[in-house]
Parts: C-alpha cells; structure tokens; sequence
C-alpha cells in the first residue's frame, strides 16, 4: 500500500525549465521547481514548491483567466509585484490571486539568499493567462495551451 | 486598491470550533484554525493554517468523496494516521489525499510543541465526508453539508 506522505526534497527540481520563448527566461532560469501534485495524486488543484535564487523571479508577472492561485512563503523573503505596488513578504505569509482578477503579479528575490514558496493553482484546461508586461500570452487551443504572442503568433 | 498580501498571524484564529457532536469533540479541542482562502478571495479550492496543540488532533480521520486535499507541514512535527499506519512528518513534508480513496486520515501530535500544517481542500457543496473510526458523516443536503450518524440521525 502506497503511504500518503511525500518528502518534497526526494524530488528532482526542474531547474529553469519554462516553456517561455528563450528571450523571456533569463529571469527563471535558475528557479527550482518541484511539481507535488502528480505524486501527492491530486487532480483538482496543483500544488509546487518552488525556489527562486537571489536574482531570480518566480515567473513573468502574470494572471489566470479561469484559475485562482495561492502562495505560501516556505522560506526567505521575496517582493510581490502587482498593479497596486511592492509588497514584501516573509516566512509564514501568504496572498492569494483570484481568477480573472486582471492584475497580474510574480515574486521577486532581492535577497541575497533562496527563497522557497508553495503555490497552489486550478488545473483548468480552459484557462487563459495573460502577461501584461512582455509580448506572451497562454491560450487554450484544441492542442492543448500553448504560449503565443500577443498577436497570436505561435511560439 | 486592495494588496494580495496576508499575514495569517494577522487573523484570529478559531480555537476549538468544529460542528462535530460534543462527545467527538476532545481531540480537535485546541486545535487553531486561520482560514486563508476568504481572506485571499479564493473560490475554487480553501486554504486553512491549523496549528495542532501537543496531544491534540487535526481532525477525527476522515476522507472526502468528491474534494482532494493536500497538506503541508510548516513547523513542528505530527504524526499521520492512515490504512496503511503512521508516518512521521516533520516542516517541509507533505501529504495527498485524493477524493474518494476509502482511506482515512488525521495528524496527531505526540511531541510537547505546537505543531502547524497547511491545508488544501476543494469547495464543493456535494462533497460527502466519511469518518470510519466514530459514529459520524457528512452528508449534502438542500440545507448544504451536514453532520448526522451513520444511521442518518441529524447531530
């Protein structure tokens, strides 16, 4: 009988992996992810654990058309950039992103130490994403979702 | 405008609050719970920051028909109780329960410290929660979820 506990550290981080054109990466590319919802047997919402170096972001800033998504700090400090400004936020805080909210957000390390988050998304194949500051958005396709230019140019 | 940041040590908790019958009450007694996913406007999953006293229970065991939850342990360290027996669990574990698995769980604490957990449930309002070790279900009804005894007695 399989056990329900999980050591996330058992994991292999994706490190840097991203379907973003190579010109949006450089800010991820040292970001260690480790996907928990597949191996925790989750279908309803996902759920990573993500490390994001001293430099690095968590994502190009970004919002979810049909998902909400929640972040927990695990560890470090890292700055939260959205419409309304910077918030910085520690070890044990959280904020949550609503769907279709139309603000985007990403995190950001000033520090000169990692940071680990915990994020929990929908899993949504109809959802959309958009990314207000770089010529990119995710759209749903009968493919599956693909990332694209703004003007629908495939990536 | 509003700032998607939260301070969970912000919010006051509910201490011992549970719509269990008073005779399965004991354990969860002391039990802290902050839930996040209102104050963060989430509407698709919830989110609760649930600190375990030392002796204390998160829950009487229990699984879900139609939500998945996931946990993770923040700080401190809780003992899982499944089918399948005990695991340890210590900050930074986690754990998966997927809809409908037949199998129940809790997290007891056994140490002398506080103990505090994340978790990750689904919203729906046909959900059914079953509880193999008391007299004691969930169960949808035109007035929402309710708790009643296996023999369908409302609590």
């Amino acid at each position: 009988m399989k056990l329900p506990a999980l050591d996330p550290a058992t994991l292999t981080p994706a490190i840097g992996i991203t379907r973003y054109p190579e010109q949006y990466r450089g800010p991820v590319a040292k970001r260690e992810r480790r996907a928990l919802g597949d191996p925790c047997g989750l279908k309803s919402f996902g759920v990573n654990l993500t490390t994001v170096a001293p430099g690095g972001w968590s994502s190009q800033r970004h919002w979810h058309s049909r998902e909400d998504e929640f972040i927990f700090i695990v560890s470090g400090e890292l700055v939260l950039v959205t419409n309304g400004g910077e918030q910085v936020l520690r070890a044990g805080q959280c904020a949550g992103f609503p769907a279709n909210s139309g603000d985007g957000h990403h995190f950001i390390n000033r520090t000169g130490k990692p940071a680990t988050i915990l994020e929990v998304g929908g899993r949504d194949p109809q959802d959309a994403v958009d990314y207000p500051d770089v010529d990119m958005m995710v759209r749903p396709t009968q493919e599956g979702r693909k990332f694209m230019s703004k003007s629908g140019e495939p990536y």
